[in-house]
């Protein structure tokens, strides 16, 4: 167990730290602090691996990533876990990708800690679709033309459909960031574009936001799904989809176009 | 100028660098090294104060703050100043409050510097509504009841009317992140509740989220315009709206009921 005792970390507490992307200098200066003062980590695969490198000598770093489809189980797994530590008299610090409250299923192990009587505190973390903006250059917000920024996540239980209000997405005035979209592509682009938003509206696919094998992958809506079968690793993505990719897409718009004049000469782009 | 290097920072080049909402712990490794590196900062109302104290001895600080409603003359001017410091071979730092991907006017900056030549790239940083959730303690999103969170700004260039999608905005499902919402909080209130969203929906207002004067006032769509013109006081705050933040204002919306049988018997709430 750590020595060092800040004022805000007793004994017995749980932070809920946010890990950021994965590239550790995208960590907060408060999230490396409780870190190196935590006598417990736990972790799951969407935290960038040299970030633990933080963790004190002593510090146990326990893994409690979850398979695809066992969510329910295992979160509550997981809340036992950290409840147990606290009440063992560890500082736990609970490392979560991104921001731990942006699709980061905080609530459930923040109500197990105050169910038991645990002080728990959250610290915050980057957010997968700053991450991205960051690499690409660009804003996720243009004023009068994209005012509206909109985060959903697509990931579905397993045998789940995708349920969304695909009238309200597609909205031409809105940044559109999906969270673990890759798998969802196909189905986003045929539902927004069903729902009314232009096949030629930008799109832009960031893979292992911040981290050395980084890709970024430029289209449009209506070849996305193209994109998204061709182009990509197995590392968590964030998609952004809206006129704010624009300016950073120009190139890549004008060869899609060329590309669909060859192969769908009477489609009418 | 500073005599430090790093790799990515060559003298002539601009980082836009987000500062988070204020307290220099919520800042990112990376922004205090680039922060460290700058030969001059130029920075803004909505940094906070002790972020400053991260510059070197010899760096040029220019604050570049706007006044409200003279928004289009006075970002052209910043434009240029950082513009005009990159081309005399300073290492320039763009300091802004927040992401500069969000709600940051980054994109004009950003076209500035690629007209003139000039490498521009983004740090991101901790935007309002994570740190505002972080200080609550709660998730912004809730698996199955507040799957979509959508970030608006209500401020308006002067003399202009707030023009947004209310009735897009009026989702259960939706937690909205309101930035620069405090003066608008009576037309929110008034059109969120015309367009379908319930007045007993539950609002947080957090002012200067993460500073040590951080204020939180918890309250009801209905009973919003009231809080925000008694509670407080002149700090930058977000609005948080949403059945997300039910779980934390258990209380407070039971006193709301009190309140509101007494001043309105005959309301039926």
């Amino acid at each position: 167990m750590s020595d060092f005792a800040p004022h805000d970390f007793p004994a017995g507490s749980v932070w809920l730290v946010g890990a950021g992307p994965g590239d550790p200098e995208l960590l907060t200066r408060k999230a490396e602090r409780l870190i190196r003062a935590a006598s417990v980590i736990f972790h799951d695969a969407l935290v960038g691996p040299a970030i633990l490198d933080f963790a004190g000598a002593a510090a146990r770093l326990v893994y409690v990533g979850k398979r695809s489809g066992r969510h329910s189980r295992d979160q509550k797994t997981i809340d036992q876990l950290i409840v147990e530590a606290a009440l063992a008299g560890d500082r736990v610090v609970r490392l979560k990708g991104g921001d731990p409250s942006i699709f980061g299923r905080a609530t459930e192990e923040l109500e197990a800690c105050r169910a038991a009587g645990v002080l728990v505190q959250i610290c915050p973390g980057i957010t997968a679709a700053s991450a991205a903006a960051a690499s690409l250059g660009t804003s996720l917000t243009l004023r009068g033309l994209a005012r509206k920024l909109v985060f959903v996540t697509a990931h579905a239980r397993a045998g789940e459909a995708l349920e969304l209000d695909w009238k309200a997405l597609a909205d031409s005035q809105t940044t559109l960031a999906v969270y673990m979209g890759k798998a969802a592509a196909p189905q986003l682009s045929a539902r927004l574009i069903a729902a009314g938003l232009p096949g030629a509206t930008p799109v832009a696919l960031v893979e292992n936001a911040s981290l050395p094998g980084e890709r970024v992958l430029q289209t449009r809506l209506d070849l996305l799904p193209l994109a998204a079968r061709t182009a990509l690793g197995d590392g968590p993505a964030v998609l952004l989809i809206g006129e704010a990719m624009r300016p950073i897409a120009g190139e890549v718009l004008e060869a899609a176009r060329d590309y669909l004049a060859l192969a769908e000469p009477n489609r009418g782009i």
